[in-house]
């Protein structure tokens, strides 16, 4: 892990796999004066494609922009036809929490932003119950109830997309959110929007995956964090963990327990979207070390 | 666990939820001297049933034959409507194994047998793959190559029961057996089928399940073993586990570390089938402790 | 799990092995209309010891007092020399939560409280950090700050244990609380009080387990719970739990992942605590199914 | 994972941690027409220390023998003050088994092996029982029986290391072995002696931990392979797996479970150690991916 004291850059790099591409971005950071603090890359055979995640000390580096920092790259970039994106440390995303009234997850990340565990701004939180509000609030974070039904979805939708683009949001995190976002917003965020769902996907996609759960007679259960894409619980699986589950265990029992994994796997996912750790591609991800 | 020097006997009942159930079963054992070494009850509440597995010390057991311990339990099961199986623990059971060339679950089983993990005995083994005779008859067990494709199957599997009826066989134990058995067959044979199948149902049921995890980018695969009905990969689920994947992980790493699931979930749904410990309702299994 | 709108009464029984205990219990409740929820039993083999918990409905049952149940109960207790623990569902228990500075314990249980999870009532939180004050109090509850060093401790106790009386609590759960407490005040909660050590035990118990972890190049962290005696982190062990770390993780790392090892371990150790599935002999513990 | 069917070089790397490593290793391979197939590094900030493993394709590299690398590559290792290790996938080592009459083990790493799992060859087993002869002659492997008692002791790791030097074996692994090697032994093996120990450590090293296991009350019971050095189960640890257990579980259980650990564990050690993925440094390993 990174001393967070020290400011860092991290290169997210996808590119066809070639000779030479390795000894480029290290060649491209060492004229730079820059000194390597993470590395870690992977090859996938079967696309031939590579990709890459390195992170290194801004302290004596030479390009201080994110400007100067794209126009010296550029050249490598393109010789290797790579496609990438840069993140600093000390530019903190803007993450906004989408919620119900079903808190668990919205309560554990407030608790780990409070702790300085994630390392971001969370500047607003979303709600379609009320009940939530005081939660949010007692942080300090303004809390918007925007009741969402199928009638008034696009309204509601436009509204969201009001606040979002208002407080510059880059991340928007559903944390058992309950709803279905369209087609519309989850392409204004590609990648930028990460859900929990409380299945080990694909098992019991959709709706009531513990009942379905229960009455299968499943011996764990399970849930899953994804970036959303237009198909439901159908998006690059970013985190999932499982926990196990006995002919003992009710339906309550089942949604208690799966409330401790749906935190666990929602905050992981956080994290490591918040490290620069996620790369996607084919409808996977990679979760770099 | 229970001192396998010991001879015990189990109950295994299952009864409309009813008071006085724990005290009829309790009474009869005190009344023929028996002294209970486990006892464990499920109540499911929702199908209002009760679910029982009492073992108890044979030695000082004034009813010594199952001819006896039936007549005698018979006014109480009556009484309450219990259906039960009775098991002497110095009664092997008689296991046939099936295999395809995938030798791994089935070179794990013979060599917990020959260790004493497994307390049965195997009287054969019946492949479709002739690969794995020698790893057979080097545990003194005959294996018999039954070749069986789409057009011969009926005729193979009449084979097959002609095998296991002369060798008078209780379970069969499906080690990675990659065929489909006809329902005439799986119905000779309740809840005494018992199957591996390489993923997390009902997650990737059917061919191919590493192929399409790898796929669908899960960050964890599973095996499940089950009895087996005629709904493929449907029946009650008796373990399941899982494991750790990340995107380094090919097909061919899935399916080798897959392999260490599906021998230890196997080998623990028939080391608890044999121990009976499982009882099956609705599709699920209770497993006792 | 019960239906918590039920009420019920669970026993807790030890009792030296012998023939007709699970007969004479399941008569009593028999013989005033009880009907069992739940039963569970173990028999240690060993030490020729037997120990149950019985959970059964209170509606209709012909003793609804404590002390009358006490009173009809005693001649089968007497008779078979049982010692035994009676908790009513409906008798929340009166838990008070000790804590440091390191708040994500404590957090976590007071989300938990919020949402219903812990069938308790929290009259109070004792902490030598007054930096938590303002988490405790927007949960409505009294927070006390008692800064405890080696010179004062045993004012500094003499002062929480006045609050614990009048407060008239029953379980003390250690939050991470950081603080040795003397003999004289574990001698008063005998198994009431719950701590939460951050490493698996017996590995890297007292100071700096996770430093000490790092140093040792272990590939998994843990966490247990246990009952606190006058022996540092030797008391019985209710609940543990492990999570990977690699060579990648430092000791911030270690500390972050421990984190929520430590929330769930102490979490479900209360719950059970809560739910009286938990017996403790021999400095182990039972915990029931 | 690689293609096995390729031929690739492997480089594992130690060095003082300095800015232009990585650039220098991949103009190197780069230079000499190295095709990358994995490439991993670590960074140990504390100790200020480089490690890294890559991987390349021999198919048109430009130096094809050992010497040739060799030659080639010291002037960048001496420049940057690295340790370094060359491995080519097609030199298969050559790996001695030592083992006890606790075979499960030695059956596990057999049939791994014929399997095709373990890229090594195994040309003799050497055993203190002669009961598992048997077992590994079945294999074609000689087996060799060396009584060892405290008295015999140099004598008869004088016959061991007679028996290993003559087959050229590189790496020596304790399949449950149970007798603690002299320094002597040890010394000629650095890095190159795989034990399994039957706990997690540090917790209960050294005799009969299943049993301390089970006075201790744990709820989770592990195994750790490590590699050996002179102070008893104390050696870098190379993986730790742990499994559940509860009050149910008697010694034996402990010991049965135990055994599914002790193969996974030791299973995972091999591999990795064949696989050229473990670097010792500070009685602790890189894990490479």
């Amino acid at each position: 892990m990174t001393d967070s004291s020290k400011q860092t850059a991290t290169l997210l790099i996808t590119a066809p796999d070639r000779k030479g591409l390795v000894h480029a971005i290290s060649l491209f950071l060492l004229e730079h004066n820059g000194n390597i603090i993470h590395a870690d890359q992977h090859e996938d055979a079967i696309e031939k494609l590579f990709l890459m995640r390195v992170e290194w000390d801004m302290q004596g580096f030479t390009l201080q922009t994110r400007e100067a920092i794209a126009r010296a790259f550029a050249p490598v970039a393109d010789a290797f036809g790579m496609s990438w994106q840069l993140h600093f440390s000390h530019t903190r995303r803007r993450i906004a929490l989408f919620t119900s009234q079903y808190e668990h997850c919205l309560s554990d990340l407030l608790h780990r932003h409070r702790i300085g565990e994630l390392n971001c701004d969370i500047p607003l939180v979303i709600g379609n119950h009320d009940s939530v509000r005081d939660l949010v609030e007692r942080h300090g974070i303004p809390f918007y109830h925007i009741v969402t039904t199928r009638e008034n979805k696009a309204e509601a939708e436009a509204c969201q997309l009001a606040l979002l683009e208002k407080a510059n949001i880059d991340t928007i995190v559903l944390a058992r959110y309950m709803q279905i976002l369209s087609p519309v917003f989850v392409q204004k965020y590609p990648n930028q929007v990460i859900n929990i769902h409380h299945s080990f996907l694909p098992a019991f996609d959709g709706a009531k995956p513990y009942h379905r759960a229960h009455a299968r007679g499943v011996k764990l259960i399970g849930a899953t964090s994804h970036y959303v894409t237009d198909e439901l619980d159908e998006g690059p699986i970013i985190e999932q963990e499982v926990t196990r589950v006995s002919h003992r265990d009710d339906i309550p029992d089942l949604i208690e327990k799966g409330r401790d994994l749906e935190k666990i796997v929602l905050a992981r996912a956080v994290k490591w979207h918040l490290q620069s750790r996620v790369l996607s591609y084919n409808n996977k991800t990679v979760v770099f070390d």
